[in-house]
């Protein structure tokens, strides 16, 4: 008879874990991997909500594995060190994204481009190598190859800092464009002055607005698509200039049209990307201490974590939720 | 009261035109404006069938003027010139291709970039800057500004060479990958032989066939997707190696569903590509008189171009109608 996940492995966790496919969240015991001599064990602090954490409890994609515990913009403070690891030391504040692990072998793995990996395992979702299914962040306790983690800077504020691990990186990979004239496209107007003044973009666009969107035609050499909800795109490639490009980095569950006339008349291009490297999500995060560059966060207890699945799912949070795990979240 | 197309300009013009959605093509009387000083006439000796003319006269992208002359792959010889016209000289060979006129300033214009001019005007299907729809070269005689026609060279046949002008350009255009190892990728085993043998690809791949695909998967570094027929595009989105390119050439009549998952999992890139610039058509056309490049062409006459549409209609063509308008077309 197989094993229960609370007994299959010698390390045991406890987390919020959906069933099924109404991404309902509950208490689950569970267990992890037991130290290897290059493992890292830490204690789970932070963890940031992001929309594929909604997407994957609810099984929108098609492939989730219930039960599973969602999770993967992840800061902790280590626990426990195998005797190999020599990146982090008891003690010290990690991060960990949304890879588990790559083949580390492979032409992407060996250029930074290990999110393109063949053999990729992503830290919640996947199957790993033994064949077991990978479980994330809202726990309190994960167990991970040093090469797979980050080191923390000491004054990067983990709540706040958490986004960094996948909306942060996908878009700094996506295009690091420093110093790109910004403008913020938003369903909603009332977006505008906190855009503005707090976020610094450079300019608004209501995509709603027929005549804004009209009169920005044309004008924009790229532009980020962060969407995740369900939503046509030909509007939005209308304001990419000739030769310019698309980048789409969410995944939402029904794919658009897409629109073949503007793009081959303005021999336009519609990219995918989705995480960064490893080297390049130490470097953001080191970039991001040095600049105090931050995710506006509203941190929450785990007691109300399917209350901010419902309202992310609305669209009612600026702008990202971060479950407070080392505070709030108990064991039964 | 306005004039007929008849009678409005004064050069008389004999074609075939459809005159409704049914895209049934017969004979047409219309006019031309008189020659201006950089203006060629010249008269119509073949004129190949593109997939866009059987969209342009069955109104498929639902912009069709009627009555429409179609026909952008026209290949005549020269019968009067304006007085400052530089380029040819009466008795001449000519080229014409899909782009009429275009603004020659912007910044595209400057880079040979014309075919994304946000000014251009279509050889048939366009409105021009006089507010009058433009006709094509199903007819007796073209009038064009010198400057968007092509020097024929002597050695290139008129017929099989037609085809350079859109669907030659559009592929060279898109891909200058001189040395490339090529796939020919094809719904029909049928093809096969002739692929490998006559037109020397190096391989050949059955895109209906699951094993076949499979075990390309991942496989190539660009597709060109020169299908203007309806159809999916994932299954081949899947061939393209992470970091890939798959490049759209065709204007089916319905998008096709953009596969998000794969573009952002494999950092894949879907581009569009319209015809080429001035320049690059007419390095194109020197470059297939050198090496003997030609289209696998079916000539046929005037009379024949109803059928030639069911048959494209079908994709029972090997592999483009040419029609023999110099020899076929009589004014009735």
């Amino acid at each position: 008879m197989a094993k229960s996940p609370e007994t299959e492995h010698p390390v045991e966790v406890f987390g919020w874990a959906a069933r099924d496919s109404s991404g309902h969240l509950s208490p689950f015991k569970f267990s992890r991997r037991a130290n290897g001599e290059r493992d890292v064990q830490f204690k789970v602090l932070y963890c940031g909500i992001c929309h594929s954490d909604l997407h994957s409890i609810k099984n929108d994609w098609g492939f989730t594995l219930y039960p599973t515990v969602p999770g993967h913009e992840i800061v902790g403070v280590v626990t426990k060190v195998g005797s190999k690891v020599e990146k982090v030391k008891v003690g010290d504040k990690v991060g960990m994204g949304a890879l588990g692990a790559s083949c580390r072998n492979c032409e992407m793995c060996c250029q930074d481009l290990e999110a393109y990996c063949s053999e990729k395992v992503f830290t919640h979702g996947s199957i790993d190598k033994h064949g077991e299914p990978t479980q994330g962040g809202f726990c309190d306790l994960m167990v991970a190859d040093e090469h797979f983690l980050f080191c923390w800077p000491e004054n990067l504020p983990m709540d706040a800092g958490a986004p960094l691990l996948c909306a942060g990186i996908t878009t700094y990979s996506s295009m690091r464009a420093f110093g790109a004239k910004v403008t913020v496209i938003s369903t909603s107007a009332s977006k505008r002055q906190e855009a503005i003044t707090k976020l610094g973009a450079d300019a608004f666009l209501v995509s709603s607005n027929p005549e804004q969107m009209q009169a920005a035609a044309s004008t924009m050499d790229g532009i980020l698509d962060t969407v995740s909800a369900n939503h046509p795109i030909v509007h939005l490639i209308n304001l990419v200039k000739p030769l310019g490009k698309f980048i789409l980095l969410g995944l939402p569950e029904k794919p658009p049209e897409l629109p073949i006339f503007p793009i081959i008349m303005g021999r336009k291009t519609i990219a995918g990307s989705a995480n960064g490297g490893l080297e390049e999500i130490q470097q953001m995060i080191n970039f991001a201490a040095e600049h105090n560059i931050l995710a506006e966060v509203e941190v929450i207890p785990i007691d109300y974590v399917n209350t901010a699945m419902e309202r992310l799912e609305k669209g009612d949070i600026k702008y990202r939720f971060v479950v407070d795990i080392g505070n709030s979240l108990k064991s039964a």
